[in-house]
């Protein structure tokens, strides 16, 4: 429990925000599968910090070490584990936080949890920086998938009151979600969010938005009824990425509002097969996939640390007390939480495909 | 997989919508635990149809039988089972569908991943009827929670373009969740959902809605950090009741356009303990629970089976085709799926607890 | 946990010795398989008692009732579900065990367990009894096997002092193990066990005895590494039978005081493919499948249940008192514990095979 | 599957026996335990090679890096990661192997198993050197448990034709099983035990034996019916340490020639509690804890290494060739075995415990 995912392939996570090391045992990958580390790193830089105005100013090189599983380039078929070192750390910062939680973090929880014997630094296991052995595995598990020709791939659908163009649920296709640079369907939206994110930086305020995910190729009738349909497995392994609110696939809520005859999918024949002339189903029906892209979308929360002085409390001497934050940290989370989401997505869907 | 969840009390759902019989095994339950029968039968009245307009004319007692894991009225510690007849089937109904599939159901899907062996009648194991042992098993987990004082309350949230008044999210009290009757807080609004429910019906079409849930009582820190916290965990069991497209805790999708200063949920001290002034985390921290009410909403498709003519296809002769839906069906799901939440909300809540 | 077992196909059994009904809930059946009925009921036959003086004379027909999971004959992809009634029962014999447990039975561990909610009559989910569902679970698991030529068969090695010819673990055939009548591969050892049996039962007393299990057709390399190892899962799978006090693989305790150059199963080439030239090994290496027989040996213990006065206490008074069990029962287990192993053994290696 | 342990308290272990680093995650570890470094170096050098006539040259200092999930030298509650660095290989010795499989190895296994992409390197994945991060794992879950007052030992019961005395079932107590040098009860014995391992590793040859474990102060109940009972849950963990070919609880296969009347483990008043007045059953009945001592025996096989000549293949030319194993082994794996034996029991009963 906790922090392992899955079942054919399990997914196992360490590491806190300012340990030695953090990193993933992957176990139950098929052996024989030569690991493109290029593309690995490549992913991973795309979750990476220190780059930019509104993202947080840690800045690691995040190149995995691949510690087992991995012979002559190729997997072994024993349990691959990869590290990363934790450098760039600054613990101090922290210390003042181990009585006074910041509002809309885990701080609290995890000290009444772990009955204060949590480590605070960084967030510690709560942190965001768990999310870089998630992304590691999600690379991994990207790489099985496309072997299959199965592709994923996100988009940030909004910003603040930026929206992005959204995906053609019915006519998406592989190089639609390649990835090649800030992740916008619209160049246009992508420039007036990142001025939003500037200026919420700026103003020591934060953002949250919502990112949009597309799987492609998924073969028809993935997934398993009731429990393990790919809606269950997909939120499972997504509400792992911190700062995620609400999933929906699909119309998704909008759903909510709309008759059965304007909702439903109606079947047709087209090029000698079977399809769907509409995919408000968002590509899963039952918990199965219909053939059609797989769409969905998660919210984002604001990023919880801000600049402008928050009321708190101090939990010892059970007083209110006033908080300011400093560390570094980023404004919005949510153009590095693109392939965080691609990630999640990937390790469900290997599990359900291999299991 | 598929049809069992939890670790610590495991639930086992078994059955099809015409099968001789169907229902569930939990096992893990603690052993001697005086069983409100009474309860359990009015918590599954509520899922019950044929009682309104809208609803399925399908019209069976579900009264269950507990075959084994009760001595004296009493949790003996050996796994509970609990099966429900079904009487009140038309199977000759669905002979039809056997190649033509219905447009939003998972009928080809079915079709694809069990090569055409599977259960067509009544949609088979991916019925809404499998809610029924789901809505036993949480009304048991239910009860279990009620001796911890945690209560589970859900509401119509919407229907059409009708908006129910949410639950104020800090101040939710068990009281304000019980079970009364149909199932909103306002009863007027509830009287205009009836009149679109029973509209809908008329106009042969159906129509979706969203439930908002509160847990209420929950204590301080239950949950697991990254894939089992409490949004993994509830999702993953929510999922399983049919035509769910989305869920969302606290603020949820709102929280995207949100600025941190306004979406954080500040500390401070009440009456001599930690509250916070706002809940829009919905009481969800880093998977664990805040101390304050759980809150969520979960989006409900239109059902799918409608009156209107409809465009599929014969999966044999690969042509289009015109179908017509006759059966028993309602024409919104949204009030039967209240309890169903509260179920599935259960279900995940007491296996944390427990585990 | 505890009543379930398997992760691809898993089995979640339920009931108690005295309950309404026992059964099994199987779920992750490959659909469309057609279950030989008549080859469950043969199989179930082999482990129903009431047939001979040594064995219980509680005569139950034992004849599942199957209630879910099956069309036309067939597995739909559903779970399946098969319930057993409990008839034969005379649960007034058992309440003077409330207070005075039997010995080597579990009656106090259920007692302290439970808190005293257990089900006492016949033993509750600790009795015999429900091998029946278990075997249920392995004569399914059974035929999924042979229509993979994979074939499983056991014979009684030893009861008190009579040993029956052991396999050939070389050249073990689907023949040499197919089930034919009383469980021996020497008739005149097998008159020998049932002339001690008899005599056993008639003097009040019980007998233990060893059981040898073999697996043809394994193909080469079945299995995990480490805790998911042919052995770890088929010794998972026999402590679920009652009265089971080891096991051992090919050589097993014999191996203890052999050398290496003794025991070492060395590789040939015989009619153009790799073999072992003996098969010390059982047909398992670092818990993979070497494509030889798979041989196991399992120690039963004398049934608990004599006639003969024992001392036991009142956990009520705290007192020590003398306890005469009457009762119905078997004075040697060891024939009607031969098919609950081979169907122990199934449900492990369908679930290897499949997952 | 395969390399992870556990529901509650789960370990992964990963590596392999020349990878870069080999090590475990164990993830559900109660917060706030100080961890006992020394104790767990003491017990890992009771495992390590290098240091008698007997036993592999291989020498590495064995110290775990405990890379995450303490803080301070305490369990801060998020999964404690521990590696260890291989440094001591030469691989070159083992690239003989890759098309000539060692007799009694797992090496033939794992290539078909892998698709020839195993780690042929010291056995890969399925080396004895994986109990390395085993005995970790074993070492920390032991302090927990004796935090509880529950003690693991075990001692060497035989080699070749020695036998120690055995444990006295009824009344073993912490202070027998403490671990104070070579693991014997008879000190004489244990001297005719290391003469034998001397002669057989001068022959090049190699040899078994058997160890007996006994868990003292296990509170009375522990453990799961069916699927879940300590044998179940202790022989997964068991079989997962290389060589072992059989288990036996308490009387064990020795039951299986005794009558009831004899093997029964009557109950008495002893000082005001309920004991047994024999240990017949190893103190597990029914899968669950009776209170008394835990006892169970385990066989190993002679070390698959020896430096004799041998029959193998070719299996790229499927030709018959003549093997000499050079490199460094063991003659006799049984005394390095013993905390391995001691550490999977460790792990099986504090997950139970937990659970």
């Amino acid at each position: 429990m906790s922090s392992s995912f899955g079942s054919k392939i399990r997914i196992q996570i360490f590491g806190q925000s300012h340990s030695e090391q953090l990193g993933v045992v992957i176990d139950g990958l098929p052996a024989n599968h030569e690991l493109d580390i290029r593309a690995i790193n490549a992913f991973l830089q795309r979750r990476r910090g220190g780059q930019s105005h509104f993202s947080t100013k840690r800045a690691e090189d995040d190149i995995p070490k691949i510690v087992s599983g991995i012979v002559d380039g190729k997997t072994c078929g024993a349990p691959l584990c990869a590290v990363f070192e934790n450098t760039d750390i600054s613990s101090a910062d922290y210390e003042g936080f181990r009585f006074i939680p910041r509002p809309s973090h885990a701080d609290y929880n995890a000290f009444v949890k772990y009955g204060g014997a949590n480590d605070i630094r960084g967030g510690g296991h709560f942190s965001g920086r768990l999310t870089l052995p998630l992304c590691f595995a999600g690379a991994v598990c990207k790489q099985l998938l496309s072997k299959r020709q199965i592709y994923i791939g996100a988009h940030i659908a909004r910003i603040a009151d930026i929206h992005d163009t959204p995906y053609d649920p019915v006519n998406i296709s592989a190089r639609d979600i390649t990835y090649t640079g800030f992740p916008v369907n619209d160049a246009a939206a992508g420039e007036k969010m990142i001025g939003i994110m500037n200026d919420t930086a700026e103003a020591g305020d934060s953002i949250g938005g919502i990112i949009e995910c597309a799987v492609v190729g998924l073969p028809q009738s993935i997934g398993e009824p009731m429990f393990d349909g790919l809606e269950n497995r997909i939120s499972a392994a997504v509400f792992a990425v911190p700062a995620i609110r609400g999933i929906e696939f699909g119309a998704g809520f909008a759903a909510a509002g709309m008759m059965g005859s304007e909702h439903n999918d109606e079947y047709c024949i087209e090029d000698g097969s079977i399809k769907h002339k509409t995919n408000h189903a968002g590509g899963v029906l039952g918990g199965l996939s219909t053939g059609m892209p797989l769409v969905f979308r998660v919210a984002i929360k604001p990023t919880p640390s801000i600049f402008k002085e928050q009321n708190s409390v101090n939990i010892k001497t059970m007083r209110d007390v006033k908080l300011q934050i400093k560390g570094r940290h980023d404004s919005c989370i949510v153009p590095r939480a693109v392939p965080c989401i691609e990630a999640a997505a990937a390790i469900a869907i290997i599990d359900l495909l291999e299991g």
